[in-house]
């Protein structure tokens, strides 16, 4: 097949979008004249480069790594397909270069890579690092991906940032507080039940631990982590460790029972029955896409708040919320990695966006409230200095 | 030493053009709306993401990758400066970018890694390909370039080519084409003397023989390539069995004794009764920058026609005039590989440019000749087609 299009697909407002793609390079100096050339490539250029080699740091105030950021992908975790390889991949890539763009002026470029050896991906991207400023890591399987973000994140001393995780429970985490502050509670008096221990499962609970929440419990596809279980890769192993004290064996609609709250990332569904044995004032986040884990209408008729991943429900639990001011406060004060506590920061910078608007249907900013980039970024630039990764 | 600048710096007109570097990420469809956001990014991104993965060729319609180029470097070979790694070699590929960008507007991403073993830098690239449409290898220094992009060349289905290499020698070839019809001779009559036998140097030569050039020598420091010698890279004794059919061993300044034309790519100096001693109408090329191999107002007394790598100088040897419009040309009729023919199409297209304009002082084109790129990227795609490796 020659690569024209077929003619159905023409007719899909999406292929006509992506043609030519969504991203191009855009020149920041002029080279109109032999002067103009003579200072951005050499001779000029000549003397830009050995200062760098003479002050490696100097590469942040003279080259575009200062704003620029690699979205690095190897195309086993795409969305909702699965593993569809790197090219099939860079049109997302390119989406979320994009969405860096277009909310957070980051300019980003999608590194769609032909590896899914975890020792290939650590070094291929750390052979790239040098003309970065930071690595956002994207739809990588689960738990490849935790091992792949922990070895650059130890090998980097620029932020690493797999977004499928950290974007997501930043997220998650704003919105929870924002359904706690309506509700008159505070994060340690909720209990909590997250379905689904991937990327995004093991995340949204490792932050929600952190930030506070004493009683929770995971489950996968086999039921609710626990110590006693030995099917469990270490990354789960670890959060049966520190989480469900209570010492849950049974399945996530059990655990349901006098919850608080049920939070939904994997694609399983939830039953309204399990939903309707929740405590008063129930809260569900059912964030998977698609197709969320139970009808957020039905969700409505036991919970106050409900939660999904989809645009055309209130309460949109999207990542562009986060990622973009993350990396726009972390370059901004040349942080050399992101800490839990810019994550945190940025997590009460989404919340505190709502302010008094907090309701039942608004318990995060719309997505495209301009206020929340700025917002995230000045707290998660603030917090690096406080964390003393800050560098400039 | 933070990352300030030393105040000498500020006063460096090159360190102001460079603050913040040279290049920008573009976004080329708007995300102003759930409407946009929801066929730029999910869910209907997936349907694209679908598409490729069933029919890969559709990456090129749906995707940057049909106009974007990688520009790879290790920053072993930079400019004259040598081997200073990849971080002081960013300004360097962000300037080529920008040409690229100016002159046929090819989106280029300047990519330098932090790798220098061949098989490293090899495996590198090939699993960074799926994101580009091109590969432009830079400054990398000889003869692992060869190696490289041998096998690159074999690995990849997209264009590979070493600038330092090839574009020199398509500028050069064309240079040399008009500089041999302002004195009413073909390439077949000449005899020339290639000084260098690094990148450009064998580059040169393999092209000129390739052209047509009967009567070649190659010098590298040690004197004159010929089969004799014992000492030679494999890349060096190549072109040692295809030129120098006269069996010359001595060195270069003895090889210039009545030769018609002198290149020179090797930042060695030739002295002036070495070229006193050529043949009329001698062409000489002494192509070293900064400083040539001989003085160009030393060189006239001796020669037709003098060319220098300096933008101070009359007929400037510059790679702009062929890369830029190389990568257009192959990018719009996607082909597989730059072939040997589309080299020599586009030196003869560079030369055409010149035209009835041409004289002493006009073998080639200046850099900001409008027409050059435009025709260099018609002739390429043309021969493309008639190689067989195009395939749009």
């Amino acid at each position: 097949m020659s690569a024209s299009t077929p003619n159905s697909l023409e007719q899909d407002p999406a292929f006509v979008l992506h043609r030519g793609g969504k991203l191009a390079v855009r020149s920041t100096v002029a080279v109109d004249n032999a002067d103009q050339l003579s200072l951005a490539y050499t001779p000029g250029v000549a003397r830009v480069c050995t200062a760098i080699a003479e002050h490696p740091e100097l590469a942040d105030l003279y080259t575009w790594r200062s704003h620029t950021v690699a979205v690095v992908s190897d195309g086993t975790a795409v969305l909702g397909l699965g593993d569809i390889g790197p090219a099939a991949a860079l049109p997302v890539m390119e989406g979320k270069a994009l969405l860096f763009k277009e909310f957070a002026d980051v300019d980003a470029v999608p590194v769609c890579l032909a590896a899914t050896d975890v020792d290939d991906l650590v070094e291929t991207v750390v052979r790239l690092a040098p003309s970065f400023g930071g690595i956002n890591l994207e739809d990588i399987s689960a738990p490849r991906c935790f091992e792949i973000e922990d070895r650059l994140r130890a090998a980097l001393d620029i932020p690493v940032f797999h977004d499928d995780q950290h974007g997501t429970a930043v997220v998650v985490l704003a919105a929870l507080r924002n359904a706690a502050r309506l509700t008159g509670r505070s994060l340690g008096d909720l209990r909590a039940v997250v379905a689904g221990a991937g990327a995004s499962g093991l995340a949204v609970s490792r932050i929600l631990l952190e930030a506070g929440i004493k009683d929770l419990a995971v489950g996968d596809s086999k039921g609710l982590l626990h110590s006693g279980r030995d099917d469990l890769n270490p990354y789960k192993a670890a959060v049966a460790r520190d989480s469900n004290r209570a010492g849950h064996t049974g399945s996530v609609e059990e655990a349901l029972r006098g919850a608080d709250v049920f939070i939904g990332l994997s694609g399983a569904t939830i039953s309204e029955g399990a939903l309707a044995g929740m405590a008063q004032d129930a809260i569900v986040f059912a964030l998977s896409n698609p197709t969320p884990e139970v009808d957020p209408a039905v969700a409505a008729r036991h919970a106050r708040v409900v939660a999904t991943g989809r645009s055309d429900h209130p309460n949109q639990i999207n990542n562009v919320l986060a990622f973009p001011g993350i990396f726009r406060g972390a370059l901004d004060v040349r942080a050399g990695t992101v800490t839990e506590g810019m994550k945190l920061a940025a997590a009460d910078a989404i919340a505190a966006v709502v302010g008094d608007d907090l309701s039942a249907d608004l318990v995060v900013p719309s997505p495209f409230d301009a206020r929340v980039a700025p917002a995230v970024a000045k707290a998660v630039a603030e917090q690096a200095r406080r964390d003393g990764v800050a560098r400039g």
